[in-house]
């Protein structure tokens, strides 16, 4: 096979793949994104919906570094919601909808608009190495294809084993052929391997469900977006449906857990914990009586509905019969059933924060190949692969997200440093720094980032610039002007809010917590300065957040720098972590297990949360 | 796995499936759709191209009794071209390039729209039968569900074999699965089976192809389109371009005939004639310097092009170093390789005109499942099964076309009783009434036993209704009125006719060859006519038709009797068929083999034309 040699070939066209295809060939390197099926590029494998709470902000912080699936997802999205708005910005998290096959057609326009990526339909089986660094790929029709760094972004594909009850077969989703070759490959070189597990709940014709049983979920009034770029906002939005399984339901799937590959000792991965299967809902938290489920539509028009929350891999005659039982979905008709699917991973410790593994050069990994669950986790994986391999390829400086600086940061460090025993999925407390990385400054934080590797446009750091010029005016303004009694009281009545007696200055009305800033632009003075100067809608909620929320993001580092001082506090080894009563179930199970010694090796164990050490640090009496 | 009973259940989700599934559902009857993958049904695995010489005439059938290829043809399309406009009518030929991802999107949207279809996404691997009757069928995921009636449409399917050079790996479409289990079942059951092969070309990026060196061939100025109801016309269109072989590409791809499957004997199967690959037309027109190629856009927006004549089951390093000896091609980029695919497939004499088995009632074969190939005559056998089936299960007559009805009669009649021995293709010499089975007249000939079955809808026949007493009234002024010499002669010596000394019927002047209607629009009395009753383009064009053609419609039905006559006349068993020159290679080829005994014998042989029986006619001296 007469092929071209490429600086960087990515292997797999899913999120991961498609992020580190774009992202390489668009910092100039020559780029190969190579699939087993170039109809499936960017194809959501299990719910139609991006973002979500900490998935949104990985979603931003992709996209104001010059990473696509924000864009993709705003072109495609059919609901946007803003999840935790009633709690503090820390919180707030984008999610959307989408149409699943908008989402896959736009992902594969979009990569092929971009002029150093070129396209191969194939299975990578080998990869070529010389002295521990990557040379080339072999593929299963015999190509040999010539590289300087390789990016392996394969998904549920490697040796992908699917289960429906007691029914195996291979394949790397349903449907699709599985891929062998390059765990065997990447053993023999010295790689130790794993295997997870996860799955996807069934599908159902929205013509069988009663959505007058279940309760509509809209999307919101005034929907937002995820690119910082100019796409459009929607006018129009589908809804999803809410509804719940009950005791009978649960019954009902117990029937099955004899045949359950998950209970009967087949399946011996582990599956992720956050996006647990209805089986294992029902087994680990018996004494509750109903879950909820979640009817998501998979596009604009299609009848197709996803069953969020119903994740199973019990026969298919146990999943309609207990799905039957769920208000609304009575008469429902299946047109796929769940599956769990069982796949080869590989210990992210064996990687750099670059993503670049530590025994080759120049070969990197992404997505869930290195045993993260998630859309999101596997582009931002993607994106950060894609950069680096092309940074190292014009023997430019990495570039390497710190845990204070974005989501993906926290992500990688989490990976590479502590591993992962399960899926590794994102969540707001995975971060320290919680309060600073937040969906609303993403661009703040990555885009000049983004900007100095080349990546982000000009027109992304001109924008930006505007935005923090016009923030600080606004702050300023807000600090130094005062506001009279006369025009402040009848806002502060209101509010609810104690009056004032005597000229003060706008900041400190601003800073009480009822007080939000649309209320102030009653005040004359304000209105005008804000409307002079024609102000964003953007530059308003930086201009609120950074004065209303300035105390707690003081606090948060505060809190880290106590942390790093507690970091040698020993535990007794007879510690009875039952007693912790408010900490994560997940940490519990993790302390028993591991017994740490110390704060510094508790808090380095995978999935337990900052807020968990302060629960166990307030129980030895610190 | 509880589902439930159906009235007819339709495996398979291409064309044949696709409009079966949606025939059945249509007129009544509880339909279940099974593939193995609903995100690819009605995906065009070959060419992005529907209609064609012949093929154009079955898609305007299947449109006029109430089929939806031609809706969802024209909602895709992005070129139009109405082919042989040089020719008479009974060759025009309407073709369309579609934007290959939103046809199938819109197959499936279309499929959803109907009320009494279920769809489900599963692997049929056994049919169940009691006393040679159809009861019901098991898929692998274990299910078993009931139905009356059961059409098969699995097109490449069944223990599919893909061939590239010396590389053979089991798929039903490149990256898919192949199906097993039916034929094992089927041969059990007392059928005979065999083995077919077809092909496709490589796919190559758009961008790296020079059309400067090709030659731009564009959509029609006036494009047409297939469906007989209100479908929008095309505005924007996108261009296909022409290149050229060389006797430098063909030594290049003689490089790889020891390595060819098709010539080292690895594939036994029999491919399409009139589709052949390019090495086959290499090598069995040795004598020709080139071979025309077209490369056809895959959509909108894709940079995607279909490399159509260039279709290869080669070694893909010589695929792509031939290719790029090609003017236009010579930097060009494989998006994916051709490839050559066996099949499993069953004589189709073992089937009833209804397309019913004759071993197993109601079991209904449609489409390469029945030895044929090309999209339209797979979506025409799928619509008659879907029809037939759902016609017997509510014990109605069943629904079979005639020779001199629709091609769609040839189709069927030349599929049950000759069978085939290699991939059926339609042409317009397989047609003995060709002149009666025009492209503009589907509507006329079919949608009145369309509606009477009920799947035509009262939308269809009124319309028709209205353009044939139309077309008669405009029929019958043109025949009775006089025009005189003072307006006819300016037109008669612009258009090189001979001039006229007295009045005259119209009718008399249309019969001119170069005289066409528009013409004489060009006379007040006939204009004024046609615009106080505002007559239709359509009732312009069947007028216009059915007075210059009358002469050569009567005088095909004259033959068609002859050749009823000549039916028992002898050929000497000496007879040298290479003496007749002007006959089709393929009909010489079978004759030699056959050795036909009668002229009714030879006409029966499969690929031979009414044409080929005329000049075996003439030199037998008849």
């Amino acid at each position: 096979m007469i092929l071209d040699k490429y600086d960087v070939i990515v292997v797999g066209g899913g999120h991961a793949g498609s992020e580190a295809a774009a992202a390489s060939a668009n910092l100039g390197s020559k780029t190969l994104l190579i699939t087993m099926n170039l109809q499936t590029i960017g194809q959501m494998s299990c719910n139609p919906a991006m973002g979500g709470i900490a998935k949104g902000q990985i979603v931003r912080e992709i996209d104001a570094l010059g990473g696509l699936s924000g864009i993709v997802t705003d072109k495609t999205m059919i609901q946007f919601k803003m999840l935790n708005l009633s709690k503090g910005p820390a919180m707030w998290s984008p999610r959307a909808q989408s149409d699943r096959m908008r989402f896959s057609e736009e992902w594969r326009l979009q990569l092929e608009s971009i002029p150093n990526l070129d396209f191969f339909q194939d299975m990578v089986t080998n990869i070529i190495t010389e002295k521990s660094k990557i040379i080339g790929v072999k593929t299963y029709m015999g190509a040999t294809i010539y590289t300087k760094s390789l990016i392996l972004t394969n998904g549920t594909f490697l040796n992908g084993l699917i289960h429906i009850g007691d029914k195996q077969f291979g394949g790397g989703r349903m449907g699709e052929k599985s891929a062998f070759g390059i765990t065997e490959n990447l053993v023999e070189l010295g790689f130790e391997s794993g295997r997870m597990k996860t799955g996807t709940p069934p599908r159902v014709d929205g013509r069988s469900i009663d959505f007058s049983k279940m309760e509509e979920q809209k999307g919101d009034e005034n929907p937002l977006k995820f690119s910082y770029t100019k796409t459009s906002k929607l006018i129009n939005q589908r809804s999803c449906y809410i509804t719940y399984t009950n005791t009978q339901v649960h019954e009902t799937l117990k029937e099955g857990f004899e045949r359950s590959p998950l209970f009967n000792g087949t399946i011996k991965s582990t599956g992720p914990r956050y996006c647990p299967s209805i089986e294992d809902k029902i087994n680990r938290f018996a004494e509750r009586e109903r879950h909820q489920i979640f009817a998501e539509p998979e596009g604009w028009k299609t009848i197709e509905y996803y069953i969020n929350g119903f994740s199973t891999s019990l026969p298919d005659d146990i999943q309609i019969k207990a799905l039957r039982l769920i208000p609304g979905f009575e008469e429902a008709k299946l047109f796929r059933p769940g599956y769990a699917i069982e796949y080869d991973y590989f210990p992210p410790t064996q990687l750099k924060n670059t993503l670049e593994t530590k025994i080759i050069e120049q070969l990197y990994f992404a997505g869930q190949i290195n045993g993260t669950t998630g859309y999101e986790e596997a582009a931002a994986q993607g994106l950060i692969a894609g950069i680096n391999a092309s940074l190292k390829v014009q023997n430019k400086d990495p570039l390497i997200l710190r845990r204070n600086q974005a989501y993906i940061g926290v992500l990688i460090d989490d990976l590479i440093t502590k591993g992962t025993e399960e899926p590794y999925r994102m969540f707001t407390s995975r971060a320290e720094y919680r309060m600073s990385l937040r969906q609303d400054n993403a661009d703040e934080r990555l885009t000049p980032l983004g900007h100095s590797i080349g990546l982000a446009s000009n027109e992304r750091i001109i924008s930006l610039e505007k935005k923090l010029k016009e923030t600080n005016e606004l702050i300023q303004f807000i600090k130094t002007t005062s506001i009279h009694k006369e025009q402040t009281n009848p806002i502060l009545e209101y509010n609810n809010s104690t009056l004032i007696n005597q000229t003060v200055k706008a900041e400190s009305i601003l800073l009480r917590p009822n007080i939000r800033l649309k209320d102030l632009e009653q005040i004359p003075q304000i209105e005008d300065f804000i409307k002079q100067n024609n102000y964003s809608e953007d530059v308003l909620e930086q201009t609120e957040i950074k004065i209303k929320y300035k105390g707690y993001i003081d606090k948060e580092l505060e809190n880290v720098e106590k942390l790093n001082r507690l970091e040698n506090i020993k535990i007794p080894s007879n510690f009875d972590y039952n007693k912790l009563n408010s900490i994560s179930t997940e940490a519990k199970q993790k302390f028993i297990k591991f017994k740490p010694e110390t704060i510094g090796q508790a808090n380095r164990i995978s999935g337990v949360s900052p807020s968990d050490i302060n629960i166990l640090l307030i129980y030895l009496g610190r």
